[in-house]
């Protein structure tokens, strides 16, 4: 968690506001693709030198070029160059701990927020997704090397549909969505592990642990951070009346709102109920406690009267007339039986054993 | 819990926004029941084709049209193309994973929200509820085969009063207030189990468990997440100035808002009664340690001492003159009998027994 | 309670909204008070035809007119016609487990809240008050057969001061100020067993009860409940630009407004004293079992070593030369008198006993 | 606490609203004193007929009455008078039970507020200040016989700076000044307090109490009560445009709104810190009971399996050749020795001694 | 924490509002720095007569003052002549206890906030800084000898870029920025001491202890109590049309903002992570309880009942025909040895060993 905001720091501490530097821990090496599409049209080319956009700049078309890998910080810098980018913007890009945020730019948004996915030890892994989205074009920039958005991609390049009569805002909106709909797959496979670690809990054989309880707590604290800032984004992309999002696309903006909300209250849901697991940890360890207690005062109540009396008859006194007795001993011993079977028979009835 | 969400994303993810699937479990094949009424005029019939919708929808008498079962996708289609649905709306009938939205897309208004029962294993039930309000007709959408709004149907049949009179946004109203009742219904019964769930925290014989109450706790929780949206609901349908409510039906309004208020209040204060609950189990639980640590207190305290003296004159010194003496014997039983009798008094006194 | 709204439920569950049923527990006979005054004037009488009300209608001095007793439905109705009342209001009126709440109908306002008394099991009871406030008239409707605003009526009886000279919105200011009073003398006598609960949980020989803790968590929750959405119908009536308050009325109507905040201050306060009041009682549990266990402990470790030296000296070995002694005996008595107040001593000082 | 309201209703209870009646406890006789100042002039005197006030009305001059002392109701209902007083105003002012408020009564503003000091007993002592403040008077009003404002008096006799140029407005905010600065000055004690109740938590040796964390948590509360809405008056003050603020007052009411502002933070994180030392207390006691078991277990682990050798060798079977062996009771005893030396040893490993 | 006022209260208490003394502990003598720069020219000097500002005041390059210590009053009431600053300036920048707010005084704005580093002994000291904000001017002031705002001073004269060409907002907005990221460093060495109090919780060698959470969580508590309101100040200075902002800066005070929020999230992040560890921390103890517990109801269990057969046999009855029998004794070790057996595995499967 605390790395999150760390690593910012590290690498940055002293430079004066503005500097370039990508602080990320992905070293893929930068990748940019560029789409030109309209309904009619289809065109994609992996390019070179970012001076090429100028051209593609003022065609009608929509414009996705996509960044993928940010350790090159050249073709960013030579990007924000073409396109007007404030230099915020480009150190923003740059710096992949930003809290996710909507600014308006008058000629173009920025836009910032997480994409969660699995990694391969199982922990939420996230990543950042700028967007700058213009008059007729759309900038992304991920960090690392997987194609996260190759699903959106090859919609646009197979479908004629809904995705290719609309602009660049609706491309922008597609982007948010793919996002929005990984946390809910996160979430599903969290609402898994909740049921697995509920069932531990209350298996008395199994020896479940604080410890996954916490770093679930953790997981969704963190989950927390990335998705409560998005929902704002997407309130914020919802209301203001910026003229880059199109009439038509006001309608997706509220779908995407409504997921953004679900996925918070699913987060809030599962965090609600991870404390309903911490009450159960805590009440398991209790009730432990007193089973152990309850053998221990068992076995302690029923052999001290017991061994009290054999303790008495080991007793060197000249005048224990019991002692002579001929069936003294097995009668001792049929006293004691019956002393331990009462006793058994009363922890019983209490439910002590 | 974790489900309410699940099946949504297991079923749709990677599909592009707009793809039309019934997210659902309900089986039910789809019935389109059409009720056409004025105050003078009442006329059922169960339809096949929902292109005869064309006909009746520009009858100024109120049409509703009732349809059970969402798992034939294409009579919702035909009714959007009929109606000029917006796609996203058809998407949401059918994703029965909806957070209660209400939306105005000017023509027509579309509220979403989700009806409460008791299933067979005394197990609160969710069924989405979708309304599509224009100005002189409701379309509903319900997701299984029980014919909930069977007894506003049957009202507006028999009785000639005001339901009758009044227009499509009277009804839609009519069946809000049916779901918040149920929602009463189910929060009935809960209160009665949360009395007899502290019933049995408090009776010393029972072995009452904190799962039950994590059970309920989350049962509220879930309540929690269909109840408070729709309070939003219904506080945007009571403030917005939606031409499509008409100025007689906004004191009823005013009035489902109160109990949907209600509701809450008391979901909350359940809320606060569980956790008052738990805090009763916990210490139910220390009070219980208690008692077994008392238990064994009080039979080490009165039988170490006793053990110890029979030890003593089970020693083998050569000299040792109690050991001589002819009521040496009877003289430590009694002086036993004495040790034990003080402290059984002793214990008394201080309420261990 | 969940009782508050579970009668609701049970009596008017499938009936069409707009039906008119009494569903509260008392039931006192209806019984009609009519008084009119002005500064001159003041007559009172008990009515039987709420037909008669037409007369007093347009008559210049305020009419008060004191419906007690809800369990009959005709007159309650009759006088809604009269006075041209809105179905909502009638059945609002009759269905006693209404959330207090401020209604403007434009001619007149509808006002709900509870009255709070101490019944004879010195639990508190709720019974709900309904007015209608009209130009010059004041409809109120009482539950109970106990004449709650007696006093009211005394004073207008009696004095001619400001109660006389001004309209009826300051009589609907009298009988709110007095529902207020009543919260603050049911909240005195909670402080008081507040105390009393602290003194019982921090006296030592006294056994106190999570139960009765959790029995004033929930009358405070129940309180709560009512006190809450009545400070916000004062909140409503001091700002809302109704011009059945006339401008005279304001400032009481802001002190009014002081007081429920008070009442809800206090009652917050009371919450937090109560949450204080459950650590002490489990800070006190903890304490007891650390008692027990200490004594335990202090027993255990005193005559463990004594025993055990006893048990040695018992042993049979042939060659214990210990055994032969004169003083062997007396000697391992006074050992074993010194082991033991050591080991006081030392138990003492750490404050173990 | 609970107090703090009850003597109001057990004084009032029943009384029409508007009764004057001094609800407090101190039974100082009323003495009026009057000041009448502006950058020239300063004139003291004590006054016994509220009428004289009449002439000093008009004067342009800065007029301060000062009352000391409520249990007179007789002068106060005078002034009343004199200036047109509101009734509620005061009533207001001899409950002394008030919330604290600001109330604009256009002629003149109505500011109610507490004052806090330590008592003899070291508990925080509350006395309630009314000012109300007219267009070139202040009316001070102060319950007990301390005489709190006299510092602001010498002030305004000697210095003939600010204060003396300045206007009524500017005295009436030096008197709110000097009270919250009252609160910084029981605040700064009272965490002086927490630091020893925190040493006293963490000193082994002390034998701290939940009683006195609980009491410190009723004081802050209490406080609490009467700085939140002290809060709220001056922020309305700050904000309002009563024209009774002159433009050069504003900076200063700033200045006092983040004084307060203040003594809020300081409070909440008292409380915060209260709530840490409740856990340190917890946590102390978990610890002392392990301490506790630790030793019992250790006791009992050592000595049972020795007492239980020294019990085989007290057996008097025939046939046990240890016995006759000539150094089996030395070999028996140094066996025990080692026993209870690597139990020893294996205990101070675990950290158990 | 408590500190943090104290000072201020015990050295004005009494003092009339405005009274200049320097509240804080540094006693560091005053030095004054007058830097004037625009884009061309850099001139630094070190400067005694406050008078000479009058000079620079009316120069339009950019005039940076920067005051360092505060305990020399002079030349800062002499500075406030100059540059006709309120008293109540003046006042709040010698009271070093400020809470970091923002001031529009139409010529100027007056920004006071803290800055925080980590002192030798590691733990956070907060360091007061005043800013006075001009049209072309910017005085800041410093408590401490230590030259904090050393690297944006040789920014200034080495660098030529944006720093030097925009104007005296800029680089109140680089004071700030330099602030925020001290925030970062600290909170950054935070959430490693967090990591490392985590690992030592989850250690079963270590022995970690609950105060040591309590320092944590009361240094974060600290911190709050300076960013929030630093958050307000930032989110003021960014909405505010205060026309001493230059348009050109809006983008970076949006960008301060965020980082603002940054800080904020991860507070509260690490606050709920605290949370965490004394969950941890309390089930620690919980089951080191247990451990203890289970131990010595192992060494109970096997001991007590071998112990009470020893005593049988050692009884001294006549009649015991096993005494007599050859292979009494090893059978009786025999059996005791199995007794002992089966418990210890009874223990294993129960996994209490």
């Amino acid at each position: 968690m605390a790395r999150l905001y760390r690593r910012d720091v590290a690498r940055k501490r002293g430079a004066p506001p503005g500097t370039l530097v990508y602080t990320g821990d992905e070293k893929a090496s930068t990748e940019i693709q560029l789409i030109e599409y309209d309904e009619e049209r289809f065109q994609e080319e992996v390019i070179k030198d970012p001076k090429v956009f100028q051209a593609y700049k003022d065609d009608p078309a929509v414009t996705w070029i996509n960044v993928r890998g940010l350790s090159d910080v050249g073709p960013v810098v030579k990007m924000g160059e073409v396109f007007g980018l404030h230099p915020l913007v480009l150190e923003d890009i740059l710096n992949t701990d930003q809290r996710p945020k909507f600014e308006d730019y008058e000629k173009y948004l920025y836009i910032v927020f997480k994409n969660v996915t699995w990694d391969a030890k199982g922990e939420a892994n996230y990543e950042q997704i700028s967007l700058i989205l213009g008059e007729d074009f759309l900038i992304s920039f991920t960090e690392s090397e997987n194609d996260i958005l190759k699903s959106l991609r090859d919609r646009l390049r197979t479908a004629k549909g809904r995705v290719r009569r609309m602009g660049a805002d609706y491309l922008a909106y597609c982007v948010m969505d793919l996002a929005v709909d990984n946390y809910f797959t996160v979430l599903e496979a969290t609402g898994e592990r909740l049921e697995i670690l509920e069932e531990s809990l209350l298996d008395p054989a199994a020896n479940p642990s604080v410890r996954e309880i916490q770093r679930m707590k953790r997981m969704l604290l963190m989950m927390r951070k990335s998705v409560w800032p998005l929902r704002e984004v997407v309130m914020k992309m919802e209301r203001r009346e910026s003229g880059l999002f199109k009439p038509g696309t006001e309608y997706f903006l509220r779908d995407l709102y409504d997921h953004t909300i679900q996925v918070v209250d699913t987060l809030e849901t599962f965090r609600d109920m991870l404390q309903g697991l911490m009450d159960i940890y805590l009440s398991t360890v209790s009730n432990r406690l007193n089973v152990v207690m309850k053998t221990l005062t068992v076995i302690t109540t029923i052999f001290m009267p017991l061994t009290f009396l054999a303790g008495i008859y080991g007793m060197n006194f000249k005048h224990m007339p019991e002692l002579e007795w001929t069936y003294g001993y097995p009668a001792l011993i049929a006293a004691m039986g019956m002393i331990a079977g009462t006793m058994y028979y009363w922890f019983r009835k209490r439910d002590w054993l």
